[in-house]
């Protein structure tokens, strides 16, 4: 029998942000009984991955968890694998952020293990080509691809059984290929399929090698598989049967493979990920499309054949489908830029470094994209970048800003194309807040950074049509059953449909606008509470997603950032000619900001209106005690900050955050009907589809009518306290 | 009628190195009747594309013509486009070339027509997404891209009628989509169809944009298209065409359409080119396959509708389909690397300025890949390219070494992964020439530039499988038939089979090995100069392919690189341990070099043996008169460098060439029987199949018997003069 190499890799990870409850579930149920596994097989000799969060996680709570981990090391069972410290996707941060990161996680693994890892996890697998020169300069000899990746080059399954070299501008860097079979048969097949396909490439030839790589979480973390895996058994019995097929299966380590063996070649590999990734990265209509055709090819035989030529879109397109997601793409370039400029002057100070290290865990790039994972549509890990983000703003302006700026604030307007839509945003910030107004999107203010608690209170979802949805629709309710298996072993999550919730499919509204602040709507007679939260209305403006005009003065006390717009309003059949202008003052250390609006009705002739400004805060928790709607002089049956309501002729709401320790007040001037809804989301996740709440809307609206020429105005005041 | 905005983009290019008779027929037939064209319909605007080599040979040659353009450019008629000065493949040059290449455009053209160029060609179209970094960098708003790469990102046909904006590294790039039926339509179908097609967008909505873009020599240089275009005057009648729907065909400058509208939106486009190229780029097999599952999607009317998931190669692998289009590369990035590394002391030199401008030259993308053009299989386009390399080489020589040893020579002798396939390569060199030795593919050398010259003597290329050979075998000759076009229209390019000779299919040889120098061949008795030639025998040493070990020293006057390898000879059923050594010597400033070889039997019985070096020399023309073998001594019936034969028991040959005015010889000192045989490539070009001659065989080949222990002795020594 000829002998085949087997490298597993193991890559184990969780988001910056997730909850403890989640990292102490995911090592109770996944690290430490793996690692209990492979204390007890010294001969299974697999590579491991964990990215710097979790390291940096086990560290501190569970002390003894490295150190075990180290003694395999030591014996040479366990090879240790880099990758970048806080699991970005490479491609898409600055170079030398990329090179940062993966030196971080080499350094941390060569204190704590005294190994020096060769290898580096890319994080989602996501491949461009000019990879290959940051991750040789940061010092890595290889990198572990899926063979897809391969095969979208043009290389056959049986040319895929070593490794390959790349390069880039005269870089090296060695790639695996992962068989994707294996993905699927381990740990959701019986073992012997797993040997069984082992054996088949062993009859084919000597000393080939074959390498299975994928996330430690789906050995016990997944639905199913800690009672699969571990409570029946089957890691112990696929260790069994490697070590009982030791003759023909060697274990080797990936760095291994690169001593003894020369690549089978040269090869260079287009932008790509695993399959799923490069689906879900598509427009969702593009994904109808995309599925229908892979249905046909299934139907006629034809897909396993030439799925090789079939591919989805391409990773950074998440940043188009989502503009939240590029809202913190960009966010965080600009956050990155404002570093790379302070290093020459300030790389050594110990508070540069602070604020590296949080604009590196800013990018963690679970919240970034959304799959079969909840991802971004996960409230807590956006939060959790956001705050990192503008805690690495905060020590920036502690470097940057004079003891006398930091004494007395500062006020401070930036011009520039924030979010690369060709287009100028207002970056206008104190020592207290950060307000980001965009101009050409209905002059709408898109995120409202609260500095001393590190918060972007706008940090909020739209309500966007999923592919999944129609599945949503089409489900007749199933729960789960974890207990009964319809097939051997437990499904793959991408096999699984599953609601945690009734009737989700009667939430699925969808938004016609990104759901930013300081939106200006025109309603008409047919609008209701009901079917504007739902989005389900005619908005009778042209004022939300178009294009203002602005200025913005400020002197050493006070700024002022103008947006107008000469825009119409529709009543009946007619257009009513409408300019709107709206003030926004700030100081240099207040965490307020006031808002003048005026609204001028420029015909000859009367007109009545129905005007609202629109606020979206995202305070995490719809449905917590201590969280809720205070409406100053009114009691609200239903406080809780997902709950929907009208009150008239108020002035002033404020939403109290406890758990944050926060609040948040909208004041008026002229006393308004205020609306208030949340707005839930539909997802899916590895679990199943979920409601998630988002954010509260809060809708001052006031009916009023004007003459010819005639303006309306009012002023509202924002702001934001700690409790 | 609504208006639509039609931008025409027309992209003209010579390749570096192109015959000078090629240059004045595509200007004569295409450059000058387009310009004369533009010049009597001052109504039809559009965007202009010269390749800097195309303008420095204009400037040079035909002293009129800019002039001529910039009359046209100040009456607002065109817009000039920059790009990279010499057209290379702007994702594998590094970056510092980027940004060179493209300023030295833009700063021609503003030098010569006064114009500032917004909008740059990007060869070939192959994008990659860090790309747009480098070109904003260097000055450019925009690019034109196929559709079919905004495809690939999920976006349908109606999505496509506007410019989209993409970033990287906080750097933005405008991105035009080519409309890819007009690629088609233009000129090769009635203008009707392109007018109905603008027609049927206009229906749909007020101010679209449709860009047509593509190469100038599509009309007047591609078969048939000077008559068709000119002679018959299809583009008489299309300009007429468009002046006649001037009230709702609205001809716009591309960087008019970037100041007068905003982006459709944010998009990422993975690393794409136009389909036909994905498809090149892969290896031949996979073609086969790729081109099976196409034709099942249209017989099955799927193609049209899911054409966006199905998906070719990656360009940069044409440097792993052919090893000798990585040769160039690599050479390219080694002087680039060079040079880089001299700028901070010598960056204003004229001789530094000088030798950058060849590196650039010898990044020309025509001859690094194959597609329906000759490209790669043209010597000529090859030879330019290390003529240019070389060039650069030599004036960094001059630079680099002191004044003592440019009179006296010098001898250097560099250890590295040349070719980026994680071994080592030796190159060596003299003041006269490069040696590149490759230890890991048989002690081969790849490399022989022969610097008075700049002539590498071994670029040649070996005879391959080409998916079109299929169709070759297949092919009942047909002769081109220009006059009668068997559609409306003529052929495009991508539609047409013919052959320029008679019995190409008999010329299908393929090579088991790159063609490179200095390979030890052991033959047995079954082999023949008829059978070797054709790659058709059975080699019965382990020493062609297979690694060598090698040492390296070197005094002040000599270097000596020794190659050596323990190897099997296989005699019937035996395989005979065989030691192979060969010792190269070169000297300071010769430009000679001496091989001593030395063979052992390690047996303990004796053996009978068949042993040759194989030389591949690569000069350029096959069958001219002033181009011939020299056996001193001996009279050849055919000398011609295609010629084939044998000449036994000699002690020399000469290899002539008078138009390059040099003279290679390989001595031995121990009379051989000398095979030679031309290597000839059948690939396709635009204008259809046919023969090219890349290189004479040297083959000295010597039969001998060896004791137990006993060794083997030879010198050779090879030399090149000038005549």
């Amino acid at each position: 029998m000829n002998k085949v190499n087997l490298a597993i890799g193991i890559h184990n990870h969780q988001p910056v942000g997730n909850f403890d409850f989640v990292f102490e579930e995911a090592y109770q149920k996944a690290y430490v009984p793996f690692l209990e596994l492979l204390e007890r097989h010294p001969k299974i000799h697999i590579t491991l991955h964990y990215t710097g969060i979790l390291f940096k996680w086990l560290k501190e709570h569970k002390p003894g968890f490295i150190p075990r981990l180290k003694k395999l090391v030591d014996a040479g069972q366990i090879e240790m694998m880099s990758g970048g410290f806080y699991e970005p996707i490479m491609s898409v941060i600055p170079y030398r952020d990329k090179i940062g990161q993966i030196k971080k996680l080499t350094d941390f693994i060569k204190t704590e293990t005294g190994y020096s890892a060769r290898g580096m996890w890319l994080a989602e697998r996501i491949w461009e080509p000019h990879l290959a020169k940051p991750c040789a300069e940061a010092g890595a000899k290889y990198v572990v691809l899926d063979d897809s990746h391969f095969k979208n080059a043009g290389l056959k399954n049986e040319e895929l059984l070593g490794y390959y070299i790349t390069e880039e501008e005269g870089c090296t860097l060695c790639l695996f290929p992962i068989t994707e079979m294996l993905r699927y048969t381990i740990p959701f097949q019986p073992p012997e399929k797993t040997i069984e396909y082992l054996r088949s490439i062993a009859e084919k030839g000597e000393d080939r090698l074959v390498v299975f790589a994928d996330d430690g979480e789906k050995f016990g973390i997944w639905p199913g598989t800690y009672e699969h895996c571990y409570e029946k058994g089957w890691l112990e019995s696929f260790f069994q049967e490697l070590e009982a097929n030791a003759d023909w299966i060697n274990l080797i380590h990936l760095s291994e493979v690169l001593e003894q063996t020369p690549p089978l070649g040269r090869i260079y590999l287009p932008a790509a990920s695993y399959r799923e990734m490069m689906e879900w990265a598509m427009p969702t209509t593009a994904i109808h499309q995309y599925d229908k055709f892979e249905n046909i090819l299934k139907e006629q035989d034809l897909h396993d054949k030439y799925k090789v030529f079939v591919r989805g879109g391409f990773w950074r397109n998440f940043m188009v489908k989502y503009p939240e997601s590029n809202n913190m793409h960009k966010k965080m370039m600009h956050v990155s830029q404002k570093l790379a400029q302070l290093e020459a002057a300030h790389g050594n100070d110990n508070k540069f470094k602070q604020a590296q290290d949080h604009l590196w865990a800013g990018q963690c790039n679970c919240p970034y994209w959304h799959g079969v994972f909840g991802g971004l549509y996960l409230p807590h890990l956006r939060f959790a970048i956001y705050r990192e983000l503008i805690q690495a703003e905060n020590l920036l302006d502690e470097i940057e800003r004079s003891p006398e700026e930091q004494r007395r604030g500062w006020l401070d307007c930036q011009v520039k194309d924030f979010d690369a839509d060709d287009a100028e945003e207002l970056l206008a910030s104190n020592s207290k807040m950060n307000l980001y107004f965009s101009p050409q999107n209905g002059g709408s203010l898109f995120e409202w950074d609260f500095k001393p608690k590190a918060i972007n209170l706008l940090d909020t979802l739209a309500r966007r049509e999923e592919s999944y949805h129609e599945e949503l629709k089409q489900l007749s309710h199933q729960s789960i059953n974890e207990g009964q298996n319809p097939k051997e072993g437990v499904p793959s999550i991408h096999e699984m449909t599953v609601t945690k919730e009734e009737g989700l499919q009667n939430l699925l509204f969808y938004d016609w606008y990104r759901r930013t602040s300081l939106l200006d709507h025109f309603l008409d007679q047919k609008t209701s509470l009901l079917n504007f939260s739902r989005c389900q209305y005619q908005e009778a403006g042209d004022f939300v997603n178009t294009a203002y005009e602005y200025s913005f003065e400020s002197n050493d006390k006070i700024m002022i950032v103008k947006l107008w717009r000469y825009g119409n309003v529709r009543s009946g059949s007619k257009l009513i000619p409408v300019y709107l202008e709206k003030k926004i003052s700030l100081k240099r250390a207040e965490p307020e900001f006031k808002i003048d609006y005026v609204i001028k009705n420029l015909t000859e002739s009367k007109h009545s209106f129905w005007f609202g400004s629109e606020f979206d805060f995202a305070l995490l928790a719809g449905d917590a005690p201590d969280r809720y709607f205070v409406f100053p002089g009114h009691t609200l049956e239903d406080a809780r900050l997902r709950s929907m309501g009208e009150i008239a002729n108020a002035k002033e709401v404020q939403l109290k955050d406890e758990w944050l320790g926060i609040s948040v007040s909208v004041k008026v001037d002229g006393p308004a009907t205020f609306w208030r809804f949340p707005i839930e989301t539909v997802s899916q996740s590895e679990s199943g589809f979920e409601r998630v709440y988002q954010s509260s809307v809060v809708f001052p609206n006031w009916k009023f009518d004007l003459e010819s020429n005639e303006t309306w105005q009012n002023r509202l005041v924002l702001r934001v306290d700690e409790l």
